[in-house]
């Protein structure tokens, strides 16, 4: 059945610019855009459904490439004690951080699990989010694993939104193996990732590189292990300090190096040249009151595509709104609205391997976007939290959350 | 007609505190609160409608005790220029800044400005707030400044809002006064505010304390002009340096001193003697990257009660969340998640002079809470931005958004 979309404008995001078309239509056959431009150069269409935008501006559906959605428990509690003036130390002591939330998570039911992770995805949909990605790791043990990725694909079975499953088994080390990394990581690849990439469940393998996770050398065995199997890869990288991990990234052709706080200009030009996707994360950047920023002129200059994500994670980042990750995007690390809008859009959709179907508003791509009540596209970045009204299309269907709401 | 609201828990902040009543319930009879305790201990009532909270968390409503929220226009254009690199002074130079503001105000229908002034109190209603502040200050003229302050009487009508209205003339020099700052401030005292008051329009009179704005000895004018009105004084005060404002504000016993970046440990001393609240402003804080915190330490050592508030404004904080300042209060200016609730319901109460009747819990209190699907008070400030389920009961009716929504 094809719609004709007017009554609008679009900022199509096309070449990772605006691309603005004043008074447009779009025209689109099931799933699918067949057609968009101004509305006067509108193919002559005979029957069609004609739907009207009131005004509206029209983005891509927004994509949240950086999320940790499935989780058991949350932090609430950690978040004021710590603000109580209780130490790190005393915390962990008491089996807090990210031991806390592998174990809730362990504890929790696919089922529990799934329906705390639909809340949260249907909230990052309301306000536009179309495509997002679900990182396991809080499992780090293949069953548990497996759970959380089985979460991620019952997601994109129930609400009409895309999901990319990646695969963090190499996280953080499970207390079993305490003092044993390398064994751990064996683990990871001779039994967790090809068991779980031949159920299906990965679209992705993820590892976190840094000093207090994995080292370069052991996420290369993890690596080249996801390139056995024929599954891109990714990395949390340079949060907390300068291990080259994005340069690791880039020379596996990383789909994305995450994070990146401290990175060098020598990673950004690695980065470049593999055309690996810097993804940005200002939620846990603002909530680790982090004061080092990710050298986002150096990306720039070198022409590394730029994502911002949510991150979405009960413990350094609770980020329920991938809008606000705008907002912080120009205010804290200066980006602009229109590098923003492009980072939620078209760079996220690369740094998920969508880039050929999603992103962008253009002929051929699915027909996922949003009518945004505002006055012009910068408004995005520019309003400071709450609800910006509009409406949500997903694969040619306006959605309507009161009938998916629990 | 009495209810009983029943299966939920209370944080109801009586003295500042979360107060915690376990399986509580809440007998309202019409508007006000008559009884508050736990369950079992509830009074024998015969006849009455029992609701069903699930399980939820109950606050009080939450008070938004400092906005601009009626504005003409917005500032998204100069945003983005700011961050594509244009200086200040040649957006000055054109006219940006709040003379574009003052512009598009004095431009705008009340009819026009009630609208959008609506849509955005109705953002704030659905996530909580039940009670705000309505500051004038873009009219810089008796018709215009008028025309603002009728804008916040006919919120107050047309939503089950409680809302305050505050004079805020002494805001900037309007551009026909350029240089004659005080032929401006005595245009205030002696024609605006007196005809303004003797309209019903002002509940408190403000101004704006700063050397880009007005000195001390002219918001002392003001202030003692609103007190031979009637009226209480609150003051935008120590924002961007140190002109000991919040102690001249506590001269004046203002309810209120608010921003407070740079006000000293004796002008907290002052507060405290004149039990005026401290009003922070995090949403200003980081958008203009301020490095300067207000001092917490000394405020809570001087027992100055803080409250927070979005400071929603065009230009500084185009805050659309009062639940996000919650966040940010925690993170940085390291309040506690019991400050922060507390910031926004007691202690914003007291800011307005409502806190005979607003604010808490307790009986003969008016009945307006909110009942959150969270699993302990602190998730209120731990969750950065989104939405968190809930139903908002404002004057012991719960209130129905999609029956009131445009
Ligand atoms: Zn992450
Ligand atoms: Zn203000």
């Amino acid at each position: 059945m094809k719609k004709l979309w007017q009554r609008c404008h679009a900022a199509t995001m096309a070449r990772g610019e605006y691309s603005i078309i004043q008074d447009a239509a779009i025209l689109t056959d099931g799933a699918r855009i067949e057609w968009i431009g101004p509305r006067e150069a509108a193919p002559d269409i005979g029957e069609c459904e004609r739907v009207d935008l009131e005004g509206a501006w029209v983005t891509p559906g927004l994509i949240d490439c950086h999320t940790h959605l499935v989780f058991g428990g949350d932090r609430s509690a950690e978040f004021e004690e710590r603000l109580q003036g209780v130490s790190y130390a005393d915390i962990a002591a008491r089996g807090g951080g990210i031991a806390s939330t592998v174990r809730a998570t362990r504890e929790a039911s696919e089922d529990a699990l799934f329906e705390t992770a639909k809340s949260r995805a249907l909230g990052l949909m309301r306000e536009g989010v179309t495509a997002l990605e679900v990182k396991s790791g809080y499992g780090l043990d293949l069953e548990n694993e497996r759970k959380m990725l089985a979460v991620a694909r019952r997601l994109a079975d129930a609400l009409p939104l895309t999901v990319r499953a990646t695969c963090l088994a190499a996280h953080a080390l499970p207390p079993e193996y305490a003092n044993r990394a390398d064994d751990y990581i064996a683990y990871v690849c001779d039994e967790m990732l090809p068991a779980l990439v031949a159920d299906g469940l990965v679209d992705a393998v993820d590892a976190f590189c840094e000093h207090i996770a994995f080292s370069t050398q052991q996420v290369e065995r993890v690596f080249r292990r996801a390139h056995e199997l024929g599954v891109p890869v990714k990395l949390h990288a340079e949060q907390l300090s300068s291990l080259h991990g994005s340069s690791l990234a880039a020379r596996y052709q990383a789909l994305s190096a995450d994070h990146l706080e401290y990175m060098t200009e020598e990673d950004a030009i690695a980065m470049a040249r593999s055309g690996t996707v810097a993804v940005l994360l200002p939620g846990a950047f603002y909530m680790l009151r982090e004061t080092q920023s990710p050298p986002v002129d150096a990306l720039r200059r070198h022409r590394v595509p730029i994502a911002l994500a949510s991150d979405l994670n009960p413990g350094t980042s609770p980020a329920l709104s991938l809008r606000l990750m705008l907002n912080m995007g120009c205010t804290l690390f200066r980006m602009t609205p229109e590098e923003a809008l492009a980072s939620v859009t078209v760079h996220a959709a690369r740094a998920l391997g969508l880039d050929a179907t999603h992103g962008s508003l253009e002929a051929g791509k699915v027909a996922d976007f949003v009518a945004w009540r505002i006055g012009r596209p910068a408004e995005l970045a520019y309003w400071l939290g709450g609800a910006l009204a509009n409406r949500v299309v997903r694969g040619g269907e306006e959605i309507d959350f009161d009938r998916i709401a629990q």
